[in-house]
């Protein structure tokens, strides 16, 4: 922690920093330059984080020299973390697409959407069985029975299930229905949410909130791996910005920052950043380009009588023919999908 | 709900866009303009509002009419909501100040904040027994205990009693304890939280969320009020932006557009906006101009040694002149405080 | 500046780094803590500020120290500035209110305007003449016509004249007719515009640009001031968010900070900031209170006729009754207007 | 346009608000729903564009049907605009790469750079001889010295010359050096100098600015084709947002769109959108997968030195790869480069 030192402070005041510092257990390396004084506070950065030091007489600023996040950061692993999801790796060399609908609506079309994401590619299903909607009078998804779809389609398919968690309540049930849990945008800074599923044993895949900063993003990431659960794929999906013209700006600079920054995988759903169907393909296209591990995609057979998300969901032929480009842009950058 | 059509669309897609607006129990209404010929739907416009017509073949661009929120709005309810809270009227004439701090730490602190605000003229006594922190490493609150430090300065002081509750398991326990119950603004879009808090007989203050829109905001009130809760106060905490000198960025203007739109009393809360004890006084002088009907306002009798937000808690002497600045502002513009 | 070096950088590029801050004249003073080792560079620190020393082998990150404005900080002149414009005094107890409509349209229009402001308390006349309109298509003002009307209406009425100045090739003519030169937020970082402007000696009003940090509105500012005219009027007047109720969104917390950071007088814009105007009386309000040094409000006689900017406008009779609450507001903080 | 009426909107009003729009010359549509009445203007909108019926009495809100801008519309033209710059083709099947170092520095830099570039496969030149910086005591650029440096260095390399006009007076002298005037960032809603290079035989490179959206950018994009140079590039290069890893946020998701709502060719700058020389491989990796038709990129031999802007600038070395990874992603999307 750098501590810089008004110009017109006093000695007392200088001192009453210094012994505020020392009563934390850190040591203290003092600089006087022509502007500014200037103290080094050297030892355990955390004991200062939450001392206030900026409002102390005659402290002009304060600056962190360390990053908050610890587990989830490279410096702690430097090895990239591969997930197994009933045997698909995620994280690894190998591009993985999850794929399917909004929201799980009948048994028959989540099979038909399955089987047909599967042809074309995917390893991984994803639909919605309890929705987070902006409005309490839209459908807020089939709930248990939405989960019972989804296993009875694993068990058809063979395709491993992710769906999203919305409540702590709901943690046991999901772990005996789903394969990744996902944790949505809206509920990245729900710390009690990440704290439960930091304790269960199954991977977890949690959504950038609209205005999460990276490092806010990797924070989350640690409240999840700090209960001990480190099977955390990351998945930007578009922030809000001033920006109308899609529903949310997709942050594609994000993949290469986090990936810089953590040992964990980094997927991308260009389907809720964009809420644009004619937009997935081009930035399905770019998220492979620049690194990411995966794709989280929604394909709906029927997208103008889909209960949820119908305007940014692909048709299957639509996903197949997307799914061919990325293999080749995959196989450019050396990369399978 | 009016529907653009393209302009080299043919009759096909345009009827059968048609179709599919009478399908759903609306009327039609086609106008040809030179450049554009556009379809009025006339009817519940709810019964379109998760068909994504934007997506047929032949449409331009989807026009909602409506607002989509109801209970909360004017219309729904001219007369502003005055809720009680034990004994205080929230949102009549009368502007009032729930101050306290950040969180709730001992119960000799506690009890001696709130002697010092209660004699300022703060009618309400804030106090975090849970905390939602960035990282999980930092202080998370007491818990239950908190809560039980916070009844007991209530017995001893009068002051009713705010906190946040983050976690629906909580729900019971806060209403044993609390008066107003906080919703934070993480948790602004937790829709089973807003659903639960519907449900109970205690005032909800819901802070808006970093990156929510005002519809969005508004949206959210109506989860709780659709549940049968009216008794909601929204509370404007700061926006997300680019600006770095500042926490956030505080939408003042969010109070006229808010009070223009719904009958709910309307909230500043100047200490997390800013997160700077110095500007606090300015902002809550502002707030008090531009008609908020409270305001909440973080205040330590040693911010220094302050597990949580230290940097933005003003002393109590503080606290003290900022309310004789307050009451003044309140009278040019016709109120009390 | 402090350079903090990675954890695993090997002396040679500590070394490097060392030596490339002693060749430019800086001393160096280095701390080595349990996690990193940290590079103090002392003295001047402009020298360093264009060596991207963050590309160097072993670098992690750069933190300036030092404030990179100069003349317009407080650091360099404690006292305020008051600026006389025409017996006015601008940054003083007294705050100033600017008033007129947004473009110039009849000379008759305009001296009823002038004549109808002056009355109800406002101290300086504005009015466009060029106008930058974001359609190549809308009225762009009546030009050097345009001045000639305000230079009558201030014979006519003793109101100096503010209006926007947009290519450099007209300022000797602005410096005939006005008696404040304004810089419109879209120019605010035409940096040929304002250097332009440094050499003239009229008091200039600098609006903040829409995605401007206070750092770069003071950085600026800077750009004027170092070209020897210090006669600077800042203008808060809303910056762009996702927030769309609102056409900006006004940072009045911009104020007081501003007013930590330079001796020079904050004015705010609530029209344009809000371009509603029913936002504009409670929002000049909150200005006052927030500690403005003045404010410019658009008002036009017949808003529904107006060539440009009428939806923000305010009628005469309107700006009559906010000119007497915003008098009672000065007069609760202390001020006159 | 729709106007939309207020629910207890009176009959006078309505007949006032048609009264209006007839006057103008449009034709009028009025349609009774259960809860609105809706009011279609029917004729040329661009009538309505600066009449503000929003503020008549009973008007709830007013919606544009139309797009604002005309000739560089897909709609006006519905082919590709391909722009020649000395046999480059802009805006085809072949993905053009403009390189070179941010400013002009000295004569040798920039052939060595240009030499080069050339050799890795750009086609054409960049450098600033008139930069555009934050601060006024950063290096300015070496003004006419750099246009003549660049005219030298094209003599000898075959490479065409783009470098950015930041004064309307230096007009006829870009015109002279330069095959592509680039307008920057900060300008793009500089007026001004838009109707100026709309009068020249050049082609532009317009950069969006940090706060622009696509519609408004494409209304800056209309200001220089409405003066009769329709010959202009639109160029992505990062908007502002609340992110701080990255200087700004790379909207990639305008390629797309802007293809689809202009027949003109969308280039992408990573080097300012980022403002690290780390990500800009993989963005313009992601930029040529999205769809974009060139990238601008920055290069210097000695960034380290660089007299601006080194921390985002590739090394020759670093750029010849990357254009290797580029060309195999075009070939993949079935594009060349």
């Amino acid at each position: 922690m750098i501590i810089v030192i008004k110009k017109d402070a006093t000695q007392a005041e200088v001192d009453h920093v210094v012994e505020k510092i020392k009563s934390l257990g850190l040591a203290v390396h003092i600089s006087k330059g022509k502007e500014r004084t200037i103290i080094g506070a050297i030892g355990d950065e955390s004991a200062l984080a939450s001392t206030p030091l900026e409002i102390m007489p005659g402290v002009e600023k304060v600056m962190p020299i360390l990053k908050p996040y610890k587990v989830v950061s490279k410096e702690f692993r430097s090895e990239a973390t591969v997930i197994d999801v009933e045997g698909r790796k995620i994280g690894g060399a190998e591009v993985q697409v999850i794929a399917g609908p909004c929201s799980v609506e009948t048994k028959e079309l989540l099979l038909d959407c399955a089987r047909k994401v599967k042809k074309s590619g995917a390893r991984i299903l994803r639909g919605g069985a309890y929705k987070p909607r902006t409005s309490p009078y839209s459908f807020q998804g089939l709930g248990e029975e939405g989960l019972k779809y989804l296993a009875y389609v694993k068990r058809e398919t063979g395709l491993p299930i992710v769906s999203e968690l919305m409540d702590p309540r709901d943690t046991e049930l999901f772990c005996e229905y789903v394969d990744v849990i996902q944790i949505g945008a809206r509920n990245m800074q729900n710390f009690r949410l990440l704290t439960e599923v930091g304790r269960v044993k199954k991977p977890i895949l949690l959504k950038r909130g609209l205005a999460a900063t990276i490092k806010e993003f990797l924070m989350s990431t640690e409240y999840i791996a700090s209960q001990g659960n480190t099977d955390i794929i990351l998945c930007e999906r578009g922030i809000r910005t001033f920006e109308t013209s899609t529903r949310n700006t997709l942050d594609l600079s994000a993949v290469p920052v986090l990936k810089a920054e953590t040992h964990l995988p980094v997927f991308v759903d260009p389907s809720h950043a964009t809420g644009k169907w004619d937009l997935v393909a081009p930035l399905s296209r770019a998220a492979v380009a620049v690194g990411a591990d995966g794709l989280m995609i929604e394909v709906h057979s029927d997208p103008e009588n889909a209960l949820c998300d119908g305007e940014q969901s692909l048709k299957p032929d639509k996903f197949d023919s997307l799914m061919k480009d990325l293999r080749a842009i995959a196989a450019a950058i050396g990369r399978t999908l």
